[in-house]
């Protein structure tokens, strides 16, 4: 981290550091600063770490407009895509303004109980509603904008962005999507119908799922936070008037990531 | 269907019937005209028949941005949504202006040999390129707005609307998508790797897909147009500048057919 | 359930309840025992409810090879075959010797922790490890009669019988299997790694599953009893030397109760 | 070829040439006979080539019982497991009696037509029926051991044994099979209903499907043999008395072999 550090000043950057980061690390030579006002003075935030790691910093600088920036210690992820090795000739030109911008949607998720907000949370992956353990299948009553769409049986539903398609989605069935798509995907989890399959919406202003069933269920945020539901709850799901921009190296492209990531060889 | 014209006419309708249904039907009581010429002087076409008639038709209309009511003679169709009996009440309040307008994208697919188009079709559901039965799988290259994005081999490979989400590509297992969504989806068929899965794309200005392997294969268009394809055939699908206008009864919403044909009760 | 019972005797039966029918029915005309005492003594079982109810009348009698007749009050089942109305006409030639003899295997699951046994189950349909509700996915470590097949980082594993092969399996993406069938079906629920297919397995000696992540997971039998399990914690499922006795009306066929359930009509 | 062929000498084999190998390699000091003799005379038969070549082999040696062993030029396959990069060290403990041995099931197929046999084949990976490029879904009607199963609309059907659910049948979706299981799976393609899954049968006598439709479609033999179809033809398929004997260096198990080439590696 240090290295990184100096390599950034060297490039004529300004640094401040998150203030958890500079206690894990001891860097005390340098400035730190919480991320709310990393949001507001910085014009660039680099993050260090994994897929996760990246989601949880872009949640919360996504008010603020700072795009971010993700070098990957382990596998590269699908939005940590600049390797730890060799990274500053890949930073260097990004620094000096050749870079791929990309703009992730972000959903405001909240759980209503009683016609308050008992819950409040912001996710860039995904919304999961899911039974708990010890009961079979949760009944779900999905409305669109307003319209109902259906009533399914089913271990849960996913409702996942374009970024969280390629995470927990994926493994559930459901397809992968581009990124620049104005829209989400509802991906049923389990569903007890063999007729319910992945469907994408376009943008939806509002996606309101309520527990029919008294059984025990949860939501849960990007994985990240989780809210223990009860029957009648209904969880609405909007676009957030904020975004997150990502930066990569000039010449990226979303079909590289994927082919790279899912093991699409050259030769299929 | 001479019930239909006469109630058309007492409706206050100048009915132009296309010459062919005319020939079938023996209604010469009436005028007729080729499609294209209804396309230029109709306000509205009705169409009876089954989703396949529709999508006929709605290629051929599209230039002329004629709106289309469908009514079913059988059981309902995701597009053909008016049931023949009773069709009466339904349509007279759409006449006087009461319906619900649904526009539906429609793909321009070129296959293109040694720099030359030898064959040109619309579609408004899907193209779909197939390995031959004599031949093992085909390799096809993808490349969406000129970048590459995989090598896949497989039995074939469906590019679809959100209108054709609920034909042949649901059936390879690809996701429904809200008619809205200004996008396609590819769905390969048989894939090879088990790490290929369905996509979606946000309106690409082009999706071109080569035949790599020296294999039998062909291209069909809504499975109504069919061309043979060669090693090295370039098929290229753009999205067409004109789109096809659904009338609905007032108070149509997409998720309710959605839950008719695919059978969603409400108790999931 | 009294004019059953009534039925039952004048077709020359001696009756006896279920303690717990007789208590919720209020028959106390009728002798009463408890499940295991009518095992011991009876020639047959006739069960009137639900799969779920069979199921578990099922794993009771099995040791005793008494078989077992399920009439079905509400929508007909997979295993609960003859419909409440209209027994009569079938139930007299099935006491009087003319049915179909269909037998179910049963699966004898533990759950091992540091060398002792702390849960015990047996099980006809399935037993499922799931993750809980506040963790990520879990990772399974498989092994087939000893001899390793895979760690899985899953949301869960379903081990299912061809019984089960109906039920929550399907749900999860696994295949039919008829009752016949000597063997097991494994199926992941949501993998993370996409090439994790369910996994039919020629009647094993034993699979064991180890909980090998640090996470809230757990272990369901029939999704009717529950066990909490810990890290290290190993669950192995072996063929039970007891298996069901279903009787079914004579003529039946496991594929008219498929084509029925899964709504496949004559035209496909 | 002509080390390996001086290497199993070496190892004191008498050893025979099949003729179209002698050809093609020109080992002319050689003995050489075709397949039949070979199988007539000879205790076992040592394969180079891929997954494709073995098949072959293996259906013309199971009438005569003669083991195979696959050495693998490029990439292992499933059933050609022994690199040729070392075979040395592989073969030579084979050759002394020390290996894993490995049984795997054959199909005999007929397409009847008019109560005639029109064709006939064995398949060891699977019976594939399919349609024509140039229509759409065809009808299957099938029965199992004389008995109705259902009527299928779909791109095509594949009846696959344990051997060929790695094969095709795994990219149309089917389950993995243990090559123990003494059973088939149905697996439809792309079929119309979405309740239409993969379907286990335990070791049925015959499988029979007719094409309903008059439709093009042809039925394939292993992808290596081919049959147009009419309407009204019943393609049959049983067991073959016969079985292939494959030979596997000792310590070999089928779970290894799912893992390498599924790349399921040790952390899931």
């Amino acid at each position: 981290m240090r290295e990184i550090a100096q390599f950034l000043v060297s490039q004529g950057c300004e640094l401040v550091l998150d203030r958890q980061t500079q206690a894990n690390a001891g860097l005390h030579e340098f400035e730190s600063q919480d991320i709310e006002a990393i949001g507001e003075q910085c014009d660039l935030a680099l993050v260090v770490g994994g897929d996760g790691t990246m989601l949880g910093i872009g949640r919360q600088l996504a008010p603020y407009g700072v795009p971010l920036i993700g070098i990957n210690q382990g596998r590269l992820g699908f939005i940590t895509d600049i390797p730890l090795e060799g990274y500053q000739s890949t930073l260097a030109p990004m620094l000096a303004g050749a870079y791929e911008e990309d703009h992730r949607s972000l959903m405001h998720a909240r759980v209503m109980r009683g016609g308050e907000c008992v819950f409040d949370a912001r996710a860039m992956n995904d919304v999961v509603i899911n039974r708990g353990p010890t009961s079979g299948m949760v009944e779900l009553r999905i409305e669109i904008d307003g319209h109902f769409m259906s009533n399914q049986r089913c271990d849960g539903l996913i409702v996942a962005t374009p970024t969280g398609s390629t995470a927990y989605a994926l493994s559930a069935g459901g397809p992968l999507m581009h990124p620049s798509i104005p829209g989400w995907v509802l991906v049923p989890i389990a569903p007890h119908s063999l007729s319910n399959r992945p469907l994408v919406l376009a943008d939806p202003a509002e996606v309101a799922v309520e527990l029919v069933s008294e059984r025990d269920a949860s939501a849960n945020f990007d994985m990240q936070s989780l809210a223990s539901l009860q029957q009648g709850d209904r969880i609405t799901v909007r676009r957030s008037q904020h975004r997150v921009r990502f930066l990569h190296p000039k010449g990226w492209h979303y079909f590289d990531t994927l082919r790279a990531k899912l093991h699409w060889n050259g030769g299929g």
